[in-house]
């Protein structure tokens, strides 16, 4: 086989991302790659979609994209406590230029981790999208879960809030400040967060891609409580105010989604050990749905998180 | 949440295919889905992008385009060898409509079957198109691989070569007649035939996806060994002849893609069990590369497979 398209998935993706996990039967290259899940262990896996245009601006660089799309995809096993293993990647490219640059932004996300690029597959399309496959282990029975909070429980994150959305803001408005547009153009997941999470007890997380109060809204209805949320204690808020209206800080903190911080429900008194990771911005109720307040008063909300077919 | 997104993952893909595999411990609608995989076994996963117009014709039922696409990637898990158990799907929509033909494809492909809807993702996007991951179980060290080949093997094909490429031809030509695009329109992933392949001792398989001689020749190359085709003996070939000239019928046996036959190595003298499942269609060498040959003579082909970037 001497085909452009073979040859293009291996240069551009599989020859930067080599590293293998421990745990890998058989490796990228073949019909499928083969993995043995360690006893006592369980599979977490989870994918998702990034189109350009839709999830990033058209101006945005191509590496920056697929990389921020691989770690927003990691996000998700941050928030299961998983010990992220392997990442397979399926992009539709414009051009073979596109591919170079995924393959390179793909590869910076796993530099230094020992997250194995098992497969994918590469397709020619008008325009230019990654869907990230991520999996992970985790101990049996200890994933962390979106349904397992309880009335009572406090609300904690560990991230901030609303500053992905403002500097995706600053970059629409022309700013190429790499400090004014860090916090949209670099996603860390918080996967080391999220075992420390799970190995103390919590039993309750979700990542924070859609907004806060959209992401507090899947936790409540799938826990069947509600939830309180005091914007004040968001962090991330008092860093928005420096440079918005109160109300509109407000807005982006609870509703600026892609922050891909981990929103957990624990007891209102954390141990010492979480303590450092987190900040109590709420608590659950016996009630449904979601409430916000900034200094103890309601707020009312122009919307609570993106929705792509608004 | 009242979001159309999410109404809309629910109700085009969630509430259409509601199996949930014994394996499972967690299922879709949390950030991941958690698994276990029962000793003794290994994990095998494989992930597949189709998109519009490049996978399937612009005017192409979306509903089947998807349930395609779904069965293509299903194919992958069939050359492992592998009993499949799990598909996510990222669908990139670019309106409510697509979502609803996509999620009655995913929902008719997974009909029927042991294999669980296991999560995905549901995102805007101009261009309709579809990534689906599968993964399935193997006995520990039993997954059929590329690498396995040795000189002297018989070359074994499962299944028909070019029939869906002359019916895509058709499709394209104006014919809706079934009978004649069927073999386009409906994959059947070769799931039980590949079990019975590895539980009989098959150790070295590749699915047809991209071409007869493409895919025999990744294989040739994985495995160093050269392999042989006599075009006459190819599954598909005397079929193609009662519509084509002999020529173009073996171009299309050997270079038309998508039908997802399973092209395996063994002895050539195969046993009683799988005798009835496969055709020899020719052998491998001490050599490298792939040729073709119709009644003996040296076939020159215009092309070896489907390459999105030529």
């Amino acid at each position: 086989m001497s085909t452009g398209e073979f040859d293009l998935i291996d240069h551009a993706f599989r020859k930067k991302a080599t590293f293998i996990h421990r745990a890998t039967q058989l490796a990228n290259g073949d019909d499928a790659s083969v993995h043995a899940i360690p006893a006592g262990f369980e599979l977490v896996l989870s994918t998702d979609m990034s189109v350009a245009g839709i999830h990033w601006p058209l101006d945005f660089p191509l590496k920056d994209a697929a990389c921020r799309a691989v770690n927003a995809a990691l996000s998700d096993l941050a928030a299961m406590g998983a010990e992220a293993c392997w990442v397979w990647c399926c992009a539709a490219l414009a051009d073979v230029a596109a591919g170079e640059e995924m393959g390179d932004g793909v590869a910076r996300a796993l530099k230094n981790r020992a997250i194995e690029l098992a497969g994918g597959d590469t397709v020619h399309a008008p325009i230019n999208s990654l869907s990230v496959t991520v999996s992970g282990i985790v101990p049996e029975g200890s994933a962390m879960r979106r349904d397992a909070a309880c009335a009572g429980d406090g609300v904690w994150l560990c991230g901030n809030a609303g500053l992905a959305a403002f500097a995706l803001q600053r970059w629409q408005q022309g700013s190429r400040s790499g400090q004014e547009t860090s916090a949209f153009q670099q996603v860390r997941p918080l996967l080391n967060e999220g075992i420390v999470l799970r190995k103390a007890g919590v039993r309750c997380c979700i990542d924070v891609s859609d907004g806060l109060l959209a992401d507090a809204g899947h936790l409540a209805d799938a826990s069947g409580v509600g939830i309180e949320i005091e914007t004040g204690s968001v962090p991330g808020f008092d860093a928005l105010c420096r440079f918005l209206p109160r109300d509109e800080a407000a807005q982006l903190a609870l509703t600026g989604g892609e922050d891909y911080a981990l929103l957990f429900t624990a007891a209102m008194n954390l141990g010492d050990e979480l303590t450092p990771l987190a900040t109590c911005i709420g608590r659950c109720t016996a009630g449904a749905g979601v409430r916000a307040t900034l200094e103890g008063r309601p707020i009312e909300l122009k919307q609570q998180g993106y929705d792509h077919f608004a």
